[in-house]
């Protein structure tokens, strides 16, 4: 049974501003619930028509399919609904492999590189506060649980840049192409927003230019998707370090 | 003036059941509608709040803005929409470079492969029939005009497989890294559904098996997203072809 301030709670939490003032975010579906279980995150409540998670006492309520679907944001519910606590941001401290986003918006984008960022072992994403919150419903689906696994900070991105050590890799369409260029095996890769790229303030921080060599006959290809940019650019750094 | 029946042609078009019946799909935008009409796409009709466009006569109306809000698939119209016909499909002659989807769903993650395959001169891309309608609005607008570049053809995978000559290379999480093995520079590359990756059935014609090597610690990232897998592998192909 899910009583009435629950409900309201769950629904709040589609909201940037409720889940910040909570502290709380929702992670739906066996998969995805059970990966953020077993990672660092704690866990507020779950709701679930099961009895499978490894999870009691007071944390766990169990409930009817119409109750899940009333409460769900998917269109088809999965078995159950957490809501876990916000971590908080992660201190200062160096990490060795970052991906920084400028002003991303599109959920689905953030979910993916997220995804990608995990694939590639990619300790930290840094992102501009401006940048789509990791923790609305749509971004967290997209992830697949890698968001349980990949730290995500949202910073001011200038200021980050500059307190770095390593090289900072802004992705312009006149850099140096990635296949000419030696890439080092610890850096910070910079991605822009999805319809103007980089912005001035982030591109004056960038200490190295790069950019992905169009391929086709066609000169009207304007861009490729800022996912697809991030994924070609990790896979490409990965290749060189294991070359080398 | 958009009259009644004009309306319901537009609003019809959002099923590929009716795309099908009238042979004709939607694009939106002032970028995506000039794309079009510089391609090979047959103009049907043209519904814009300016006088812009290089379109006269009896396929233009203009209409204004709360017009455009009534008929418009986006949340935000941008100054115009038009109707395009469907193209009857390609006849059935070797490309060097193709781009198989056997499945894939998601509107969003064809649309993102239709942008690459453009970007990357990949001269045709072939679907299962069960590959979502590359004419559903919402592909359409993902691929940013790309699909006017793209030829894009809905076929009986396994049938198509057998009777090309090149190379075909299936995506698998067991297959030979992408990174070890040379790729040759006439190919069709297979990729499969989000859920379940490529069918037993057309698992059976694939000649090659390849692989993205994962980088992470974890070895809990299930996969890749789909559009994802294809950005990297159809890099290394345009990699390997520049270096060889």
């Amino acid at each position: 049974m899910v009583s009435k301030p629950q409900l309201k709670l769950i629904r709040s939490l589609s909201q940037k501003k409720q889940r910040q003032k909570h502290g709380l975010f929702i992670v739906e579906g066996i998969k995805g619930i059970n990966e953020f279980l077993e990672s660092h995150y704690e866990l507020h409540h779950l709701y679930a028509t099961t009895q499978d998670f490894n999870v009691s006492g007071s944390s766990f309520t169990e409930i009817s399919s119409a109750e899940l679907k009333a409460i769900s944001h998917l269109e088809t519910p999965q078995e159950g609904l957490a809501i876990f606590k916000i971590p908080s941001q992660t201190e200062a401290f160096q990490y060795s492999k970052n991906v920084a986003l400028d002003s991303v918006r599109d959920p689905g984008n953030l979910g993916t590189i997220i995804r990608m960022c995990d694939w590639f072992g990619i300790e930290r994403l840094v992102c501009s506060s401006d940048t789509v919150d990791c923790y609305n419903p749509k971004v967290v689906q997209a992830t697949m649980g890698s968001l349980s696994r990949v730290k995500v900070d949202y910073v001011d991105l200038v200021d980050f840049c500059k307190t770095i050590k390593n090289a900072v890799y802004g992705t312009f369409m006149d850099g140096e192409s990635i296949y000419a260029k030696p890439l080092s095996k610890e850096f910070t890769l910079v991605l822009g927003n999805e319809a103007n790229g980089i912005s001035q303030e982030v591109e004056t921080v960038c200490t190295e230019r790069i950019s992905i060599p169009q391929f086709g006959n066609q000169k009207n290809t304007e861009s490729l998707n800022v996912a697809t940019a991030a994924a070609i650019s990790l896979a490409e750094f990965a290749r060189q370090s294991i070359e080398t």
